[in-house]
């Protein structure tokens, strides 16, 4: 195997990128200038050592605690909790959102032997019993596996309250279901669409 | 901007992969074994150093000349003549072929200020005064710049004919155009459906 083929061969490991696609991005890159490919091959080399997950939150960044969980300005009354490290920057790209950060680092599927256990929901009960947050939005995927998981930890924080170990109030609000801004009526599946009626807004 | 924005900057400038890919791509090596990230930093720096492109026919190789030229088992007699040099493994892949090839580095493009000057066209000429060579079979694309430059190339061995400068006999084919296999009549353009039929065999 050479060097274009030893490259084409890890590029097409990663998501989404075929054998095709690989020798496609070799080929470009190697036409191209070689400062590109040396400048992509520091980062790489670079990445694990400089991003960390933040203690507090789980997000991926390069100083500990976040720059999220280290703002003075940030409403510490509200976490947002997530599937995966990835969908901090998006909800944050959003700009709607001005609380905290919680990485699950997962959802519960059994049926891919993911439980509660794998999941930072023991850390996040924690950040719970320091009594400051007053509302968890669980920014879940409608799937069957962000359901379930939404379930879990609504019934989780329930048992809290009626323990008395935990804050008193702790409002579990989950993000609207419904029609994308911009689709179609026409192409929406069914459940979306019965999603979208259950959870009808005044106008 | 930090390591994760920088190296999805770069791979963001990757044909086919835009800002949201390549967010993907490094939260999925983040994620994954350090010690395939950092392979792929290697391979990615040494790849400009181990690849050259091939003093006989131009297509990239780690031996100059590429394993093909040097090949005594290929017929010398047949050049077959592609626009780029990743178009050499995907004819190879075929295993229809066994002549040599030829890299022209482009296709004749006037509105793109691409004329026969920026093609390897010179050498060719020189490798068909040689006198070994049989046929030239121009695979090139079916577009306005393949027929383009496969009319300028027929035209430039015709004029050495007749200036019997060159061999006697090289005849210049070209790749059939027509339906691709496995694919449906119903879906054909009209100029592959009309090339089809002017091209049509006996079956």
């Amino acid at each position: 195997m050479n060097a274009l083929d030893r490259l084409t061969a890890l590029f097409s490991r990663l998501p989404g990128i075929g054998k095709k696609t690989a020798g496609r991005l070799v080929y470009h890159i190697l036409e191209g200038d070689p400062v590109y490919a040396r400048t992509l091959a520091d980062e790489l080399s670079g990445l694990h050592g400089a991003i960390r997950r933040c203690s507090a939150c789980g997000s991926f960044t390069e100083t500990d605690p976040c720059p999220v969980c280290a703002d003075p300005g940030r409403d510490r009354s509200i976490i947002c909790v997530v599937e995966r490290a990835q969908d901090v920057p998006v909800i944050e790209e959003s700009r709607e959102f001005r609380g905290l950060f919680h990485v699950l680092g997962g959802l519960i599927a059994p049926l891919e032997g993911i439980g509660p256990g794998n999941l930072a929901i023991g850390r996040l009960l924690e950040r719970l019993r320091g009594g400051e947050v007053r509302e968890l939005i669980l920014a879940l995927n409608p799937t069957v596996e962000g359901d379930t998981t939404a379930l879990y930890l609504q019934k989780l924080v329930e048992d809290m309250k009626d323990a008395e170990r935990g804050p008193a109030q702790v409002e579990v609000t989950r993000l609207a279901s419904g029609l994308p801004v911009g689709g179609d009526l026409e192409y929406a599946d069914r459940l979306t669409l019965s999603r979208s009626f259950r959870g009808r807004v005044k106008v």
